[in-house]
């Protein structure tokens, strides 16, 4: 398919996003989208997706699952910071030869609407034979009042370490393809713990690594305790389960005894309504550095998890 | 250079982005950055650069060129919609032994910032050896009041056509590496001609091509004078000059005898402070299409220029 052809069929489908999403003023097919921002404050983030990196290349992943991915990675990223998805653009270096190219942007254009961020631009391009396909996501999310940005460098000396859902082999067993960006539950936190979320990120790189990069921002030591991870059932055991990436749950610190008083505490583990666990794994210290304790272990957790290089 | 060295120098290369540019709330390094907009409508693009595609591979275009191409069609197509740059995010997916990661990251920095819109993100991966190196930058631009949007569906029956600059020979030439894009003659036109410029787009694609598109989006016919159009001295003639894509010029419709009002006519050429051409070449008539006409031939636009696919 050409170029202009698949950009017809873009344009072609984007018609009506403005009625959909009012956030939406020009969509795809002019030099630039147009959006008018709600709020005056907003998160960004870019990521890529490469075949035989990110994902199985040469057939072995369904379009949909790529796509989808590719998306739910900038939606994690909001869900981090606490924003409202409010728009996307993405872009696509597409193998001459590559087959789906109009699939896969049906694929993006129904995950990116499906989480609120409707994809307002992008840019295709074709790559040699036998050079990976490559996917960018651009999105951005707003925050009202009460929504502040929940960055890594605001954890404190006392706080709690939370994390949501279960972690561990996430890439062996598929669900880096279909995890759920935690959207939902960093609204949640906002609004039940109005200001106590001190610190969050969304654990790309392994439980440990990721923790670590809250320790440093934030000029504080944090503790995890191993035998306290929430574990998928088949993930080996918690130092791999700490190291893996690709998880995609929010790793928080919030002001001690907060989220007990929240819900009733059962075995160290909280439900939200809609089934989420929420796992208290650890604790902010003074001093430097993240450190995992498995039985008497203390292991530097810097270097638990993937450099994503 | 692994990746997390990679980003460190980013970061640290980004402190103080926020004192030069206050709406830098947060820089490189968190799950998002942060950006404050001062007007809630804003103008998005991306675009992809890939190696051997938008530029000459294996080190024979110089790091510095790659990465101003790279922002400067970002910065063009913020111009075209009379934006004000604000912000940028870059991704670079580079072939595992590529060597110049750091100075590619150094002078992408440097080129956002020139141009007001400063690399508040980013990501960086690695794809195998041999393959092409991808760039993208996504940008966007700010209108304030008086500045709203030249879509390309604004052009009226009866409008002039005029294009800034000189094209042709763009490629060959190495000026699609160097171009300067037509901020200031963007915010020229808006102030000068407050709401007589109808419709704008910068020319990528050729002159023929992106005329069509006007005429297309705005639902008119274009009929371009190729006898008028103003070639740089190396171009071959004014056919392959309307063809000839990577000239990155505005080319605009506006209400008649309003550019004539701004300054003496000279020869159909009117030159801004600055010293940028500026060039009537055709004009908006009742019909579709946009033809160019040379001698006594009558040529469909559309097919003159390339399909960057």
């Amino acid at each position: 398919m050409r170029e202009c052809e698949l950009l017809s069929r873009i344009y072609e489908r984007s018609k009506g996003l403005s009625t959909q999403f009012p956030q939406v003023i020009v969509g795809p097919g002019d030099d630039c989208a147009v959006v008018e921002a709600s709020s005056s404050r907003l998160s960004l983030t870019v990521d890529q997706l490469i075949e035989h990196k990110h994902y199985l290349g040469n057939g072995q992943t369904p379009v949909d699952l790529i796509a989808r991915k590719a998306i739910a990675r900038s939606i994690s990223d909001l869900a981090a910071m606490c924003a409202r998805p409010a728009w996307s653009l993405a872009t696509a270096a597409l193998p001459i030869d590559y087959p789906h190219a109009s699939e896969l942007f049906d694929a993006l254009h129904h995950w990116a609407t499906h989480w609120g961020a409707p994809l307002v631009g992008g840019d295709t391009a074709t790559s040699p034979t036998g050079s990976p396909l490559v996917l960018t996501v651009t999105a951005a999310g707003e925050h009202s009042a009460g929504f502040p940005p929940t960055l890594r460098s605001g954890a404190q000396v006392g706080d709690e370490v939370w994390i949501t859902g279960k972690v561990g082999n996430s890439l062996a067993s598929g669900r880096h393809l279909t995890f759920e960006p935690r959207l939902l539950e960093a609204q949640w936190l906002a609004r039940e713990l109005h200001g106590h979320v001190h610190a969050m990120i969304d654990v790309s790189d392994g439980v440990g690594r990721d923790a670590s990069r809250i320790a440093m921002a934030s000029g504080v030591e944090i503790e995890l305790n191993a035998s306290l991870l929430p574990l998928h059932g088949d993930a080996l055991n918690p130092i791999q389960a700490a190291s893996d990436g690709e998880d995609y749950e929010l790793l928080f610190t919030v002001s001690p005894n907060q989220m007990s008083q929240v819900y009733a505490r059962s075995h160290g583990a909280h439900a939200l309504p809609n089934g989420t666990l929420f796992t208290r794994i650890g604790c902010v210290k003074k001093g430097q550095g993240c450190f995992v304790l498995l039985d008497s272990k203390r292991m530097d957790a810097s270097e638990l998890g993937w450099d994503h290089s």
